[in-house]
């Protein structure tokens, strides 16, 4: 299977050769051509066998651990700076990114380099791994993030006299970093690494980290701007009881044009969104890569899966009306809060009444389609997939954050001493955020893991028209189409007639697993033909439905995605929690579980258009 | 292989059979028989057919889900009560974990019951979970955990006028609780369970993350109880300046036999690490068992590897040595700690030092050990394993725990701006801490990854030793023993004698991974007779090497658990972080990564534990 692959590993040690597993064995049978052969180690061995493999296993934990620590430092430096510790300016946090973007630009021009004077490195691709939706999602991310870089630089330079040189350089080796790496992104993202295979880990868990903290970087950046926001709509609304401080890092001097500046630093906060989005899924599509590396991969089938409006416009259009109506709410709630407190109630009210008939919709949406599944059967595919296992884990660890924020809210309202007419809106509301995620989870992971049974199914529709040949059913065009295209190619084979029914080659095969095809060569025509169309209708139907299933969970999703990104949280606004928990620990809670939330959004809608795209 | 194996799925639906994945086609072969068999769906199809399983992927999702759903809510309840939420008293989260504890006994004993009355109901066991002195770990923390509840039991007697009666049934329910749990354990930590699968998935997760919870319960008691000691530590030193004030909830009444509380009080202190541990080990085993439901079980090896002390002298004396020295030390340290400035100053410098006497030389062992590995040739088992998955994935995860708060020091060290000569102490320990760890996981993991081949060894020591044959070497006593056995199995095949050396039949064998086995059969006896004398000292040696460094670091683990367990945390009393970082931050970090920290060190004991026994 894996016929001919070149290199060797780069840091042999020792005389002896060794036991392998039968995978190495294979790779390392055409090792002498290729990268960096090392020369061979004493004893005279012919160097095919010298060449030693580190153990992969240790090279997964030893580039993970350097990858944590890289992380863990960086997480400690951001926290610091954010406590205001003693003796920290923010210039060392963004030097420590700066350093590990440069880090990463370097191992990317290794990798490109080495990739284009070895054309036949990479054989196999994992064509799972970095699907073209998500790169196109992660090319108009960081599209409007080099956007944003712009106006930090231009932030910088009208108020050069007073920022930190770092402050300039930052920017400008963030948008470096993001041409460079989308670029990558495109180009290796499923790659299936196989020589150099423990510095590629290395490098590769590199930029996975270096993504996770800017991606962090951003999040507090972002937490930090709403903080203030909140703190400011508190003290308008006159709530002096609570210790409030603005945590406000604005340069000690003048903008040299000070219209420009008020543009680049109230555009940056509404860019931020789309950079973390950026990095996140940056970060996520690079996992796999690392993922990836020394796999042994079992087949190679490539579905090309394009994406068609057909079929779900109900869905789409209903969708639609939920994105748009989401946006005017956000603006009307982002104009009214902190006004006035009837105001703010107002906007809270219409809020949460809002995102209950939503989330309702969406619950009822998803329990459909698995009641659906249920009646449809068909076996689910477990073969190893690292992209879809990371879909599946990452949307059940980041729906725990809102989890979290739900049931905080819930334990607030139940312990409360006060409660104000709005608060009575954010009990159903919690819950249902909880059961929403709960069931839309349970849709998309059992989506993603059935079996795409695309041939079988044109096989069945085959039977079913030419099991009801000669009855009343005409076949309608699209259908007409499937028939003809697939009569071509069983040209040959469509002889097996049998008392007026086609038994065709591949339903006589016994031991199937699809029961279904053992039965149609049956002596019964008439009934045969009556029970096929009722469910050759029935099995259109519920394609149909799943189709708007998933279309509509999918602009559901981006929709909500919309709220807490730009800055309508109700969960700082409505003043309940914050009242039972105390303003600091409910705030921790939110900064923390915040960031998980709305990327559960943005992740769930891109894996529901993946689930749109192959129903 | 799985011939026969009872019980359908309780909850089927709808009127189809379905294509199914070929294990479970295996598994419904023979489902007439067992539990609860459902009425056959319409269509009057036979029985068997008719009892379809519902997606495990789908019930995975579903039970994790409940499960984290579980453990958040319980987890915001303890968080609103540490931070003393408005209308909260502890009684509502005993009276949660009551509930919880209550309902996991109501599945256990629903559990033990089914296996009773259907005694062939689980066929399959994973050798791997449950391993004996991991369960005999588990018992011996359990029985320490009764202990301990008795306490408790004597401390609400003693206060009963003024507690709430939920501290009453809590220890109660707790004891039960426990002793249930650990027969639960030692009966059926193996089983792999394939009957009921969707229904005891939810019991096993709710058993998981009920001891998760219960962990969660008793490190925030603990971390309560080691701040308050701090925070009066502070108040004797004259720190003012700090914000203190000390969380306490003593009963608001006095005791009726107030000798016998104050023991009482403090004893359940004493006691409470050992709580810690019991827990989140159970977790481990259950997390496990949850893990191999529905799993089909590749190979049914079971090799009982007895402890031996045998060749392990100087790791255990030495080891030995250090668990000694650790209980003087913390012993000290906690007289002195606090007592003035300058007691503090030197009980920290002479923690400092020891620590890091004891920690070059852990990470000495364990490079010395990885370095041997490298010069030994032996292929890594790749087979699939949830237990040693698990194990692996907690070593890194909990590393990260103190990895975070070694970088915060060491952030804190470069930010001061005053270095009391003991803080100079601080550096080269939060480097070690980071090093050893990075060290030793690389060593557990490539140990408990790598195959047994004892087989081949014995085989490969019989070669030596008929090759070398009349040359003047003299096999050791112990050797001869296995030259013996081995003698007595392979006494027919022994003949194929060619030239002097001594050629087994498995040596001929075309395209054996093992490559050493393709060569002895050579002319040139007398040479092959030197180096494999080399060869059998060096095997021997490394041997002898790696099982002493085992047995040291096992004991040094040990060690290292008891001072941070115990109260021995040089991160409060150093000060400096505190100083940097600011008294809130630090605390809120070190309470939030030290109970990972301090469950590192009892995992990678019982890991190392584990790797001396099959080393």
């Amino acid at each position: 299977m894996v016929a001919e692959r070149p290199g060797g590993e780069a840091a042999p040690k020792g005389p002896k050769s060794r036991a392998k597993a039968p995978d190495e064995w294979e790779l390392e049978k055409a090792a002498p051509e290729g990268a960096s052969q090392p020369p061979s180690g004493g004893g005279g061995r012919p160097a095919a066998r010298a060449s030693r493999d580190y153990p992969q296993k240790n090279a997964e934990i030893l580039s993970s651990q350097y990858g944590l620590n890289l992380f863990l430092a960086g997480l400690v430096l951001m926290f610091a700076w954010a406590v205001h510790a003693a003796g920290l300016a923010k210039s060392a946090v963004l030097a420590y990114l700066v350093t590990l973007m440069l880090l990463q630009l370097v191992w990317m021009a290794w990798y490109v380099c080495r990739r284009y004077t070895q054309k036949r490195l990479i054989q196999d691709k994992d064509t799972h791994a970095g699907a073209r939706w998500l790169k196109c999602g992660i090319t108009l991310f960081a599209m409007i993030t080099l956007i944003m870089d712009s106006f930090k630089i231009g932030y910088f330079v009208g108020y050069s006299d007073c920022l930190s040189i770092t402050e300039g350089i930052f920017p400008v080796t963030h948008a470096v970093h993001t041409l460079v790496q989308v670029y990558f992104l495109w180009c290796y993202a499923k790659d299936i690494i196989q020589s150099f295979k423990t510095l590629e880990r290395f490098g590769v868990i590199h930029s996975v980290f270096t993504n996770l903290l800017l991606w962090t970087n951003a999040v507090l950046a972002e937490s930090k701007h709403q903080l203030n926001e909140h703190k400011e709509r508190l003290i308008t609304l006159g709530f002096g009881n609570i210790s409030i401080e603005l945590d406000d890092h604005a340069p000690q001097c003048n903008c040299t044009t000070a219209s420009l500046c008020s543009i680049f630093s109230q555009g940056i906060y509404y860019l931020y969104p789309f950079n973390i989005e950026y990095h996140i899924l940056a970060s996520t599509v690079l996992y796999v890569l690392w993922k990836n590396i020394g796999r042994n991969v079992e087949h190679l089938q490539h579905h090309k899966i394009p994406f068609r409006f057909q079929g779900k416009t109900l869905g789409t259009i209903l969708g639609m009306m939920v994105f748009a109506t989401t946006i005017a709410i956000v603006v009307v709630y982002l104009i009214q809060i902190g006004r006035t407190k009837l105001k703010s109630e107002i906007a809270l009210m219409m809020f949460y009444l809002y995102a209950i008939i939503v989330l309702t919709l969406m619950c009822a949406a998803g329990i459909v389609a698995l009641v659906i599944y249920r009646l449809e059967d068909r076996s689910l595919d477990v073969s190893k997939n690292p992209a879809r296992k990371l879909d599946g884990d990452l949307l059940v660890g980041t729906a725990s954050g809102s989890w979290l924020l739900s049931w905080g809210s819930i334990l607030a309202i139940i312990c409360a001493e006060t409660h104000p007419s709005y608060t009575w809106y954010n009990l159903p509301y919690s819950i249902l955020v909880i059961i929403e995620k709960y069931v839309q989870n349970l849709f998309i992971i059992e989506s993603i893991h059935r079996e795409h049974e695309k041939s079988h199914d044109d096989i069945k529709t085959l039977r079913i028209l030419t099991v009801s040949n000669g009855s009343t059913l005409s076949p309608a065009p699209s259908y007409k189409e499937i028939y003809n295209g697939i009569n071509g190619i069983h040209n040959g084979d469509l002889s097996y007639k049998f008392n007026g029914s086609v038994c065709l080659p591949e339903s006589n095969g016994t031991g199937s697993p699809d029961e279904e095809k053992s039965e149609p060569c049956k002596a019964d025509a008439p009934s045969a033909s009556g029970s096929s169309r009722y469910r050759r209708n029935f099995t259109v139907n519920k394609r149909r439905i799943l189709k708007n299933v998933a279309a509509f969970l999918f602009l559901c999703n981006l929709s909500l995605w919309i709220p807490p990104a730009f800055g309508c949280r109700p969960e700082y606004d409505n003043g309940l929690e914050e009242m039972v928990f105390g303003f600091e620990p409910w705030i921790i809670i939110v900064n923390l579980a915040m960031p998980f939330s709305i990327f559960y959004r943005m992740h769930s809608a891109a894996s529901l258009f993946e689930v749109s795209c192959i129903t």
